[in-house]
């Protein structure tokens, strides 16, 4: 049985505790969903601060030059780019992630032949990305399929055009073979489009290594920008000026400001630029991408894994009678940096009277209870901590009472 | 002959003279380039702190509800639909001008029958609106048609899908009759888009008056929400409900948290939305759409004619020898918040010249300096005082300095 005074041990020992301090966490509360929204690094708010009273009141438009406001996307992009297999020059930051995603998988799209017109995509992957499919499918004239995970490979085998994955499922937490998934699309002739959406920052990936065709993902989960930070686009090289994407707007034309009346997209991934981009967002995710430049991925990736391994091991030895089944493979290849269990009753009413614990998780529908480990800001004391109070609400019934049952919107 | 003191004399009895306390502007700067970045709020800082520590950093995931994120698409939407005749629920601040376009277009062009498949819009509109149109129209099989202003009105009536406009002209300052333009296009079986990058804040604008179907918006120019802010995207009721724009994410669907994989878009203008907006983006630009709330558009627009005519009186007075051109109308009912001025030789250096010396405009390929005029901070004495340096940057051949003719990307 584990304890306690084990898992101070653990923090005692753990190389990244130090990281903690680039956060301000609120006191009393133990944060399980930085997956959704990541904590406040300490250092945005005087960053922000320089940016909105020197770069935009003393600045004013002066600063798009000599702020560096216009090679924000690129700069920025490379950033998230080291962290996620790429090459310098091949991601930008901009836009949301549904728009981005929108814009590769089009450009993917334009591509299929005259073989199968079929995107294929997992049941279970998180639905904006799906609603885009559906929309670009019935625009463009392809079948959207969705199979069970487990089915994935012998349908890429029946011939498909493009392969449409999240690397890490949003409820699950499973993760993909990235690099086996990829090579058997391509040896059925289709390109790969991958969501890393809860990858970048969380695990390791390696789009160049895996020989991917284009991924998206998202600013403000593990990558700490703030709430709706710019999102990322990655396109491998060999595809990046290979294609136009349909929202072609003036940040993506070769010469933005000779203001001409026709469409020249620029090489490489600007041309996957469209229009101005939120300066305060980008400061803000660039903050964020400091927390994680401060360590590695390989560090990271250490004790995310010994984290989510504690909080099974901790929720199979003292919640074992509640009901609670865990959702998240076990294998360590298979698993992102969240734990997910569910529950066939009262899943959205305990993340609730957690919450009012101050440990805050979050229910993803209809039954899942959703818990993201974070090794740059959480310990293994917290994972101990959150367990007991996950064992209290379950031994007193805590989450029966009312005021957890009632339904409000969650992220 | 108009003097400094007459000048000074407008001032002392302008009503909106106090209103320029609401913004920080830096010393020695005379500012005319509003109509590209809006200049900061003194509010601005503070709330984006605000934001960042209590909401972002204490709040966390929590504030999506607590502190109001998932309403901001709507209900700052809502405060730009005020300035520009729309009704409550029928805007949203989201995403960014060309984006936005992209969806209203698309919507738009989605209900095109059996009439011509073209898409009418003005040679020298803004080039992102050409771009996206051109590549909207390549997708789905139309033709975009480019004409000059004066032949919008014939090309309608020999028939097309829908009229693109932007409003007032980033190049020329020239404003469209939207009323006419849509009453006519109406008659004509045509859907009209009006984009009102530059009119929104600047202009008297009734949407709804005008019977107009679709408009879009910049939010970073007259409404001083900051580099990059979100822009926003209007509907007439009549449409919301009736198309599907092909950005469907999940910020559109009408239940996203019940995370279903089929898409089912939300009623009204909500089904434009699509991915996770800028948080920090949102409440900047609440605070600049605050600076044009503290008075009313009547009154803008009263100050904005008498500001423009000074320019135009004082530049005719002053600088008549220097070869500058008048581009826009004197016509009130045809003129923006700006004047444009065009010079066959040195347009790009003395508008850098201009800007060595504090003031600071902009210059538009190929020939156009462009001074942009904007009540809520601008005074009659700063417009003398911009006219002074230009006559100096003229009369002394300054702009002809070697430093004043390096190109740089300029917004």
């Amino acid at each position: 049985m584990t304890t306690l005074q084990d898992c101070r041990a653990l923090d005692a020992a753990d190389p990244l505790r130090p990281l903690r301090d680039l956060f301000t966490l609120p006191a009393g509360v133990t944060y399980l969903d930085g997956n959704s929204l990541g904590p406040l690094p300490r250092a945005t708010a005087a960053r922000v601060a320089r940016t909105i009273d020197e770069e935009w009141g003393e600045g004013l438009i002066r600063s798009w030059n000599s702020a560096g406001w216009f090679e924000m996307p690129q700069r920025i992009g490379d950033r998230i780019g080291q962290l996620v297999g790429a090459k310098a020059g091949e991601t930008v930051a901009t836009d949301t992630t549904s728009v981005n995603l929108y814009k590769v998988l089009s450009a993917a799209l334009s591509v299929a032949g005259s073989g199968p017109r079929v995107v294929l995509s997992e049941r279970s992957n998180f639905p904006t990305d799906l609603y885009i499919a559906e929309s670009l499918c019935r625009e463009r004239g392809f079948q959207l399929v969705l199979v069970e995970p487990d089915a994935i490979e012998a349908r890429i085998a029946e011939g498909i055009a493009v392969l449409m994955l999240t690397h890490v499922n949003y409820r699950t937490g499973a993760m993909h073979d990235m690099a086996r998934l990829t090579a058997l699309a391509h040896a059925h002739g289709a390109l790969v489009v991958w969501d890393l959406a809860h990858s970048a920052g969380a695990v390791p990936v390696d789009l160049n290594g895996a020989d991917a065709d284009f991924a998206v993902g998202c600013g403000y989960k593990y990558l700490n920008g703030g709430p709706g930070a710019p999102a990322f686009l990655w396109v491998h090289a060999r595809h990046a000026s290979r294609f136009v994407q349909p929202l072609s707007g003036w940040w993506g034309h070769a010469e933005p400001f000779e203001f001409t009346p026709g469409y020249r997209p620029a090489e490489g991934v600007t041309r996957y630029l469209c229009g101005t981009q939120t300066v305060l967002g980008m400061v803000a995710l660039d903050c964020g991408l400091d927390t994680l430049h401060a360590t590695d991925m390989a560090a990271l990736r250490r004790k995310s894994l010994a984290l989510t391994d504690l909080f099974i091991s901790l929720v199979g030895q003292r919640c074992a009678s509640h009901g609670l089944a865990l959702v998240t493979p076990r294998e360590h290849a298979k698993r992102g940096s969240q734990v997910c269990l569910s529950r066939e009753e009262g899943a959205y009413a305990i993340v609730q009277a957690l919450i009012a614990r101050g440990v805050i998780g979050d229910f993803r529908a209809p039954d899942i209870l959703r818990f993201g480990f974070t090794p740059l800001y959480l310990g293994f004391e917290d994972v101990w901590n959150a367990v007991e109070h996950l064992r209290d609400v379950m031994d007193t019934r805590e989450w029966q009472q009312p005021q957890f049952n009632r339904r409000n919107a969650v992220t």
